[in-house]
Order: C-alpha cells, then sequence, then structure tokens
C-alpha cells in the first residue's frame, strides 16, 4: 500500500530528526527563548530580507490561522476569504470561535480576484446600515490555495493595493508555502510576499516538519502582547524547542526549499503518469496537490494498493480525488503508481 | 552552566527520537488516526484498568486545560479552582477567552480542601439569586499541584464524592501526573485515578515528551463531536503519529513510570544537598518540583553557574525559588549544584 | 414631513401607555416574574394551542436572535441561514461574536428553498471531512422575510420536515410575525408555526410595542437553565413588568391582530398609490414591507417630504427603496404621500 | 402586601409615562438617532460639565457592564473588581462570556482599597511569568456598592491616580448612581465622577425609569465603532426613543436628583423605625439599600405583610435582609412597615 493522500504522511526530514538527536541534552529555557528559535528567526528575516520583521512559532495550521485573526481584528470585524479558504470550510469554525465573522466571496479555483475583492468592500462599507455590520477587517488568501493553484505578482499586488487602499490588513495562509515558491509557472518569491502582505506564515507541517508553521509579521507590527495571546489560544509550546530547532533546520542551506522543489519534481512526474494513462485533470495545478477526475470503478480496483484523498463526486460515475506529493515521494513510488494505474 | 530552573529544559527520551528514527518514513493517515496513535491508546486503557476509556492526544496544557474544560462545561456554567490552579493564574485568562468563568476557592499549599469544596458549592448552590449567578459545572485539581503537592487517596475520593453529589464533573490536571504516581509518599495510583475522575491528562511535556497530553475519559463520557472541537480550539495535529509514538514509547516497558521514578530519585538527592547547605524549604513537596527560601545574596553568586525558577519574594534579602528535576535530571548535575552552592 | 421608513417611526400602541399608567404603582417582583408576564404567557400559549409552551420575553431583535441561536447550539455547530437573513447580514456579527458560524445558503426573495435546504444539508453531512467542518445544528428563517415575502403553509412543513430528517431545531424569527400572519395572501396561521417550529418569536418592537420580543419554545423544549443565559447574555430586564404589560396588552382582545391587519390594509393602500404613480415594484410583498424602483430624480425631489429606507441602488439612475407601514400609519399619511408623489 | 424588596418594584416616574403618552406620534428615526435622545445627551453633557463628552443609551446594567467592558479591554486584559462586585457575583458570568477574566480583589463593605489596588497591580505587572497571565486592563467600581455603600472624593481620587499610574481606565457602575449622589453624607458629585473616571453610567432602570442606562465616556474616548459594538452585544433598541425619552425627563428640570433625594429621604425614615425596634444594622449604609439582621422568628411573622431581599445567613436563628427605598417609596408605607414590625 502507497499513499498520496497528502503532504503529511511521513514524519520529518532526516535533518531534522539528527537535529533533535544532536541537541537533545542541551539545556535551554522554555517557551521560544532558546537559542534555535532566535537562529530559525535570524534566518527566517534573512530570507525574506526584512531585518525588522517579528517571527513566532506555532504549531499547526488552524490554530495560527485563528490566532492571527483573532488577535488583529477588532470585536466588530471580520476576516474575508474566498468561500473555499481553508478558515471558512474546512476549520470547524475555529474563526467564528473567537468571535469573528468570516465573510466569503466567490472563489475561482481558490483564488480571489482583485476586482471582485474591491467591488465587495465597495459595496460593504458603502452600505447605509454599515454601522449595523460587520466591518471587513483583514483580507485572508491561502497561497497556494487548497486547489493548489497559485496567485501571480499581479494578481498579489493588485490585491494588496486594494487592501491598503481600504486600510485593512492582508494576510496569506501558506501552510504549503514552499510548494507555491519552488512551483515552475510561479513568478513570486518569498521577498515579494513578505512585501505585499502585513502577515503571513511559512508552513512547516506539510513541508517536511513533524508541527509547525513560522508566523511573519515582515512590517514587525504584530500585536501588542501578541505571545500572551499565544499562550491564551493553547498555541504556546512549552518547549520550544521542538519548533525552533525544525525551523532552523529547514532555513540552513536552504533546506526549505530544496525539499520543496523535489516535491514539485515528483508531482511533475505524477502528472506525466495520469496523463499517459488518459486520466483527466480536474484542475491542472502548479503545486503538489493535483486534482484528477477518475471513474469510481477504476477506484474501486486500486482502493488496496493506493489510497489518496477523496474531493467531491463528480457524476455518477467519476469522482474528483486528489493525489498529493511531498519532500518524502520517491520516484519508486511514482513508478508503483503508474504499474497500478 | 547547568540548570533546574524546570522540567521541560531537555528534548525528549532517547527512546522517543529513536521511534520517530525507526518509523520515519512509513506512510499514516493523518489527524490521529494512525497506528501509533492507537496502539497508545490501548496502553493507557490497559494500564489504567479501562477498557471502554476513551483518549485524545493534544499537544499542551493549557491548550488541553481550555478544550476539555469548554467543551465539558455548558455556557452558564463556570469551571472550580484552587485560587493557585493553574488554569486560574497562568494561562493567560485561557479558560475565559472560551466563555468561562474561574471559580476560585482557597488552596492549601495548591490543594483544595473536599470540606470547604462542598461548603461553598452548598452556599452557591443555596443563594437565592443563584438564576443569576454562573453555575459550578466542573471541579479542576492539579495533581501534583502547581506546588509540587499531593492529594492521598482520602482526599482524592472525599473530593469525588463531593463532585458526585452535586453532579459536576471531575476534571484532573496531570500535567507532571507521573512525578506524582511515582513519588515515595503518595497511595495514590494511576487506577485511583481513572476510578474517581471523569477525565483527566496524563502528561508527556514535561514527563520526557517533545509535546503531548493524553486526555482520557475514563468512563467513555467524552462530550459529543470532542475530535470536532479539538479542530475548533485549533489542538489537532495533523501528523497525528508526532504525538501517537510518543505515547506509545512512553507507555511501552512502563518508561512513563521508570522516568519518573528517576526524576523522584534525583530530587531526593537534590533534597539532600539542600538539607546539607542548610537551606530552608519553603515547601517540602514529595515531587520533582523543590521549593527553597534562599539568600539574595547566595543567589547573585550562584547566577551564572545555575539557573532556576524565580518563584516568589520571601522578604527583603530572601526569595522563593524552585529547582525541578526530571527524567533527564543526572547526578553529575546534582554533585556539580552542590559544589555550586 | 412624515415617514415611512420603518415600522418603528412611532412609540407604542395607546393601549399599552394606558396599561403602564393604569399599573404604574402596582408592586411587582423583577425579572419576569409579575403578574402581567404570567397572564400574557397564558394568553401566548392559549392563542398558539400549546398548553406546554414556555415563553419567555426578551428585548430587540438581534438579542433574541443570537441569544436563542447560541444557547440552542452546541460548540460544535452553526446556524443555517439564507445569505439575505438579518442574523447573516445586518446584526453586526452577533451570532459569530457567540462563537457560532452562521452558514449562509441562496435565498429566493428572502426565503430558502426547501430542496435546496436539504441537498445542501446531504452535502455537508456527507462530506469526508465532515469531522473537520462546522455542523449544521440548527436552521433559521425569518417570517415575514426580510424582503417582506412570506413561507406557504407547504413550504414550512417541508422546511420543518427537513430540519426534522436531520435531527436539527427550526427557528423563526418572527420579528415581524403579526404583519405575516394577517397578510391578505398567506395560508400560514400562528398555530401552524407553534406545530411546525422548534423556536419562533413573536416580534413586539415592530407590531406596536416599545420594545420586547416574546420567545416561544412551543414544545417545552427550551434550554436548561435558559434564564440564567438570558441574564448572561445582557438580555433580562430588571422591570420585567415593562415586556409583561406589553405584551399582555397585545395579546388582550386580539389587538395584536388587529393592529397587524390595520398596517396590512394600509400597504394595500399604499401599493394602489404607487400603482397609481405607474412606479414599479422591486418585490410586490404580500405585507407591510413594500419595495418600490425609483428615479433618483424624483427621490430627489421628495426629500423633505418623506422619508423611506435606502435598500440598494437599481441602476445608475433608479433606487430601490422601502416604504413600510405599521400600526401607527394613517390613511391621512397615504393620501400625502399620494399628494406628494 | 407592601414591598421593599429593590427600588425597580413599581413603573415608572410619571413624568416619563406622560412624556410618552405626549409624544407617542410623534415619528422618528430609529436606533438612537431621534431628537429626545440628542436632547437627553446634551443635558447630561451639561449636568456633568463635560461639551466633549459621549453617551449612549443601553437597556440593563449587566448588559452595560458587559458590553463597556468587553469593547474596552483588549484580548489578553482583564477587569479588575472588588470581589463582591456585581461583574464578578451576579451577572451570569456575562463578562467572561465576552473572553475576559473579572481579576477579583478584596472587599472592604463592597469598596476596593486604593492601596491594596496598587499593591495587587505592583504584583500582578512584577511578575516574572507576567507574560503567561491575564494583564489587569479595566478597574471596575461600583458607586454606590452592592452594599449601599459609598467611595469618599479621596478614596475615587486616589484610586484614579493608581489606575493613572498603571495607564488602564477606570469604571464606575452607576446602577443607582443617583442614590449615592444625593446621599447626605457624601462629598462626591457628579462632575466629580466624570473628572476622574474614564466610563461610568448613570443608571436608569433602578432610579425611576421602566429601564435604561446612559453610558458617559467623559474624556470622548469611547471605544471604535461602539454603535457596532453596541448592536452586535444586541444592545441596541430599535425604538431609541424609549431610552432618549426617558433621560431626557429624568435630566430635564433636575427630575433625577430630586427624585434621588426623595429615596434618601425615605430612607432615612425607614432606617429610624429599624433604629426604635430595636433591629440591629448589618450595614448602616447611607444609600437607598439597608441591611438589617432579623430573627428568622420574626420574618416568619410578617412574611405575608412585606417583603425584602433575602441577603444572606447570619447564624442559626437571624437572617441579613435588605430593605430598600426608591423614588416611589412613600411614607405611608413607611408607617405600614413600622406597625407590622
Amino acid at each position: 500500500m502507497i499513499s498520496f493522500a497528502s503532504d503529511y504522511t511521513e514524519g520529518a526530514h532526516p535533518l531534522i530528526l539528527k537535529a533533535f538527536v544532536d541537541t537533545n541534552y542541551e539545556q535551554t529555557p522554555g517557551y521560544g527563548s532558546d537559542r534555535f528559535c532566535d537562529s530559525a528567526k535570524e534566518k527566517i528575516k534573512k530570507v525574506i530580507g526584512k531585518p525588522d520583521a517579528q517571527v513566532f512559532f506555532l504549531v499547526g495550521g488552524t490554530q495560527t490561522n485563528s490566532t492571527v485573526i483573532a488577535t488583529m481584528l477588532s470585536d466588530f470585524e471580520g476576516v474575508v476569504s474566498a468561500e473555499t479558504g481553508h478558515i471558512n470550510a474546512h476549520e470547524a469554525g475555529a474563526v467564528e470561535y473567537t468571535g469573528h465573522k468570516v465573510m466569503s466571496i466567490p472563489h475561482h479555483l481558490g483564488k480571489i480576484d482583485p476586482d471582485e475583492l474591491e467591488q465587495k468592500l465597495a459595496i460593504w462599507t458603502g452600505d447605509d446600515s454599515y454601522d449595523h455590520m460587520v466591518h471587513p477587517g483583514m483580507v485572508y488568501i491561502s497561497h497556494p490555495t487548497e486547489y493548489g493553484t497559485l496567485y501571480t505578482l499581479d494578481e498579489l499586488t493588485r490585491i494588496s493595493d486594494v487592501c491598503k487602499k481600504y486600510e485593512i490588513p492582508l494576510f496569506l495562509d501558506g501552510a504549503r508555502l514552499g510548494y507555491g515558491l519552488m512551483s515552475l509557472s510561479t513568478d513570486v518569491t518569498i521577498q515579494d510576499i513578505a512585501n505585499l502582505v502585513d502577515v503571513f506564515y511559512i508552513g512547516g507541517t506539510k513541508v517536511g516538519a513533524l508541527c509547525g508553521e513560522a508566523v511573519v509579521f515582515p512590517k514587525g507590527r504584530a500585536p501588542k502582547h501578541f505571545f500572551t495571546m499565544i499562550k491564551q489560544h493553547g498555541a504556546l509550546v512549552a518547549k520550544g524547542r521542538l519548533l525552533g530547532i525544525q525551523f532552523d533546520t529547514l532555513f540552513t542551506d536552504d533546506l526549505y526549499f530544496k525539499i520543496s522543489r523535489h516535491a514539485i519534481d515528483m508531482a511533475e512526474k505524477l502528472k506525466a503518469v495520469f496523463i499517459e494513462k488518459g486520466i483527466p485533470f480536474f484542475i491542472d495545478s502548479p503545486t503538489n496537490q493535483q486534482f484528477f477526475i477518475m471513474e469510481d470503478a477504476v477506484l474501486d480496483k486500486i482502493k488496496d494498493k493506493v489510497t489518496y484523498s477523496w474531493w467531491e463526486k463528480y457524476d455518477e460515475t467519476h469522482t474528483v480525488v486528489r493525489f498529493a506529493t511531498s519532500w518524502a515521494t520517491t520516484e519508486e513510488n511514482i513508478e508503483m503508481l503508474r504499474q497500478i494505474l
């Protein structure tokens, strides 16, 4: 049985495990004040080109989204998201649990359109009853999106401009950021992101770490007492080294980028297999998540040999499924998949 | 520089790291549905003697406390805790953030008194204005307490009886449970706890894991859809194996108990050093946390050689400090401490 | 200057003011335990034909919606509403503030479609990731809707059936219930509503009272300690007689129904004026709210003589506006409006 | 049967009812934008001597407390209150429901001591773990307190100074403010309060209105979009005139102060009755609430003739009870009470 169900089916990159072993008996202070966290933060600030950035390490994506959003919004504000945004659809209402509305707008293969965003903001803020309504207080985008798609630099710039015009911060969910940055068809760099957004995070869980997301405020404008609120949200890890060591390793010798590129290379090979087999794309994604329309009869035949993610029903006899590659995907497994198919 | 600042200054028990390495490339499904979690749950159910128990793995203590409390309370209920309870004093208001009051009652070296608890519950529920007040909906105790002290079996039984009488669940915070169970002077076993409480957790972070707390509902009465609410609280880990592997290792060959006993043995040696040096106890704790009253002048002299936890000012010239041992404490470090003192 | 801006431009029906004056010096206990509240509850239970119903009096619509919804949902649940539902669009995020998602579905002139509701519930509950998603825990409808439209008995019955099938309660927001019940073209009675929904409220604020909404649990299944949660939501009035006297008056001699019918009669006359003047309907509503498409040039001319509600831009030169009648609308004002137009 | 159970047993001052009747058919815009609210605000600003103050009208005390506190605190902050503070003891956890801790400190007949407040703030903010703790973000006092006691101008000034030193706002709950200002033994004026606090409210419900509390930000520093958050808290009344007319009447010709003085005069007569009968004070309060220690046997005898508030058990055979006067208390009732006793 091989699995392409997700990019979190294996443990951690071996260099991370090695670092755990090598530093295990070093005594460090808790809650992120250890030297590994310090080092990781410096490396991240350097790679994004923002010496005054603030970096915090949290454990997982949903936690990071709800903590960042709740602490940056005022009580009367909500967060604007694509209908398909992870916070709107697949986080069990974690944002609403903190008291804030997710204000959804239409998506285009997971992306929001800058013009539609501007129109919607104009309608909301121009309403006669605006004082009786939730105020848009942040724009949330994911990059790559939940559909594996990517914003272009132009799109990202225009969304950023709309946010500036309406004076609301832009938050980029980078749970799979590495796979977006290393896509063969992107023109967006991590420095671009640091320039264009107010806060973003660099996903670790899905890019080679056991867990961990690095929240970055590139302009140094983290909410006051953000540390205390991380604690309040249950997102503060006592052994901060768990996160520090992982991100320090990932940002040493470009490991984060190299393993992301490996996943992209594997995704290209995987796509080739499906093309060869004549299985149509549901979305032709430029990142590590690939969506196909498969016959239910075929899925039934392969079900004991390979796992994937169920996405949605396509029609009576077909289903949309997701195959994901990761830092850990091997050419052997791709080859096995070809033979299974 | 050596540290006795806490029981989370080192990484993880080497057997845990070994298990990470050995299983790293095994592909597992996410969110706790992997075989390691399953195995760990079975082992825990066996050790507590409750085949029908439900076990869930969360990441850290504050997160576990607020998730368990918020999901078990109705909106009109609060949680009763000692004034010094971790949830009341040191969790940045995480419980209140979920909408519930912490109803504090006096403590006795960190413990609540069964009779005082009963009196207080009688007063609250008997008040003419009870309908205008927060209803006590849970009793929270920590064992060991924040002062390193332990409930006796008799005390625990009486608290449990009071809870049953008032039909409110009893929750035991076992962030340092191992050190309590392995104390030389306790008469409380983990089976006793499973019999007497409605929910408790077995702390991993402070007992040899990198992170992780195992929440146990010994009677199988977890709140409906507890999994979804773990997600909502940002407490669900995508790579559930991170927690499953750790607890599976800790509950293989009694590792959890053996390393806890080691910490207790080291604590006894540490106490001997302080007795030898004539430094008085602030509390003579039977667990791995030891509290001493030290001269500020002495503290100033040793500050570059050993770290400890500041607890509180004792008087003009003295301070209460905490020295903690753990699974990782070595006899060498104790000896070094002796020489430093 | 005359106003058709809303159905809350005047004070209270004179019989209510008379009752205030007549009973002013009678001493009553607080918080709704007075004889007026008791009497009003009995009258309401009688008129709906449910002797075992529970009735509670709250102050306003948004407050009532958020209190009822928050107290009936579990933490992991959200409330399903038409996109245009008052709770989704015009209550400043009051529901989300209590921690729950409003799960919006398409509307048809303010109404939800029973089949679309069923399809959506099937999709949500059938999703492979359902455990990671907000669970639909209640269906909210307004009757009349925000567009003045009404459900037919058949539609209401089918929505109720869908809710029963999925075992989720149905909540009917009756902020303008009287105007719906007295519509010339409805086949829905208040007894039908009591039979088909799990909770609804009888709006007072917009139907002749100074304030007040009567929440009815026709099956007697109010959440446990609902009174305490009313208090917690800041919705409990110390002088409960304020609400008791008003509802007791409204439900004496069918006053509530009579004044609602008056508003409907006035709405018919108002519609006749617009038809006469050749001003097109935006929606031909069967209740007291009427929506017209008017030329901006005309609106500009009448702006010092009559007030109405701005609804939305229609096109470059036209605007949708709302004219509302109420228990207090006079034939004289309708005639003045005709002359102004 | 006569009642001294509370200061909200009757309806409203007759001048308020007259104003309702006189203005009933005047059409006004909703949500507090009517001319009555405007007029009432101007009168309040004048009487407190703060032309730049902001005034908002809410419905009840618990609602006002939780709305003001929640909107002025940051997420990481709690509100400091006397243990006996209404928000801590008798509001069903309404403050915690909004996510904030009530940080209780000892009381002295309902009052907090300026020195103890300062010591406590010093301890909290000086703690090594301060970043892991709730930050004190507001000080809440009630004046009169829940025990009918009053702060002196000196005490109020010192509390205000402590708040300034720690840069946290001071909030004064004036649910019974009139009775405090008109006490025979106070040296605190409403102008003093406006000078010394950051926000306070002038209670209407317990001082002659049917409902209503006037929230005043004397320095004009209301939270941004406070109106929207009033709505979000369910505290916005559609017919704002309900509150505007009441406060406009209360602040015309000093009515608020005159009727408060009447209650004080009646309280003095009531005290004289108890002194004459040799019934001891539990607290000798300078306001309209009087607390006595009465024999249970006596209470049993009078129970069909007079109602009062149960306060607490005193000893085996005695109970503490509260007798309250109000704007509506008559000399006849006091005389009847004397004869009953």
